[in-house]
């Protein structure tokens, strides 16, 4: 059955929460090999993906979450540097990376179980500097669907190691050319 | 920097032997608001790409590099039932299918590793039924990538639960349209 779900809060948590364990039994101890190549200028290795969704911790959803909260006079986000983990991750290891999100994260979840968010909160609005007027309800859906995206992502630039080495098997193997 | 790497066995191990807990740490205890729904007729849940992986794990790599490896008279594979487990999940379990993919990639690489491989065997050919010859290293080649490519599926297929409600994100969230 082809559904879309409506959002939930303990759903979206289900997910959240097990972000980083899903990154770490991934990509934990993994050869360089699979993790610094990339697709190409501006794209994320599977090291950046984890940098980038690291960034996300700190400056944006939690961040952004707030200012809808308080509903201020101005409620315009911050925009969002996609790369900002070019600089941000510079001498790290992935390993510490992986710790480093593990620790954000649980550290933003507390913080959100404190909201205990009601239904008339979620309903709250903010500004996207892009996108205009969203609710708490869509920032919580989409930091749900980042994480989902980025797991997809860093599965997909690693697989594309093997495009040529898996022959005439690429046309069975979608994922090789997305 | 996009570069395509040859195979190699270390490498090759390295994800494999990482996907069991990979879709564990994804999926282990999630609610089946996540996991029994998929993209509409004849795709996959999570919960059918689960199945689907165990398969390949009972009928397809190792039978196939078993018959490569053998070099008999008939070196052709069996077609690959890509909706075997409509029929062998049925009564299970998500942690079921979990514990039994965990044990049967354990044996099955375990059976790989006794093979002690060498570069020439690595090229010796088998044939598909679609796709003609193939080398063991191909279809090894072929399985990490198959991995990855269910890691990717798995998480897309999540993701679109929330393709509404993310609202106007969606645009920037392209794993939603995939």
């Amino acid at each position: 059955m082809m559904t879309h779900a409506t959002f939930d809060l303990v759903n979206a948590f289900a997910v959240l929460e097990r972000t980083p364990a899903t990154f770490r039994a991934l990509l934990s101890g993994l050869p360089e090999a699979w993790t610094t190549p990339n697709e190409g200028p501006d794209t994320f290795s599977a090291f950046d993906n984890l940098g980038h969704l690291i960034h996300g911790e700190r400056t944006d959803w939690i961040a952004r979450a707030t200012i809808i909260l308080e509903q201020g006079e101005n409620r315009r986000f911050e925009p969002y540097d996609r790369f900002a983990q070019k600089r941000e991750s510079v001498g790290k290891t992935l390993a510490q990376l992986l710790d480093e999100f593990t620790e954000l994260r649980a550290e933003n979840l507390e913080t959100m179980r404190g909201w205990s968010l009601s239904e008339r909160e979620l309903q709250l609005e903010g500004e996207h500097p892009a996108l205009g007027r969203v609710t708490l309800e869509q920032l919580l859906s989409a930091w749900v669907v980042h994480d989902l995206g980025h797991i997809a992502q860093t599965a997909r630039v690693m697989s594309k190691q093997y495009r040529e080495a898996v022959g005439p098997w690429r046309q069975y193997l979608p994922v090789l050319d997305r």
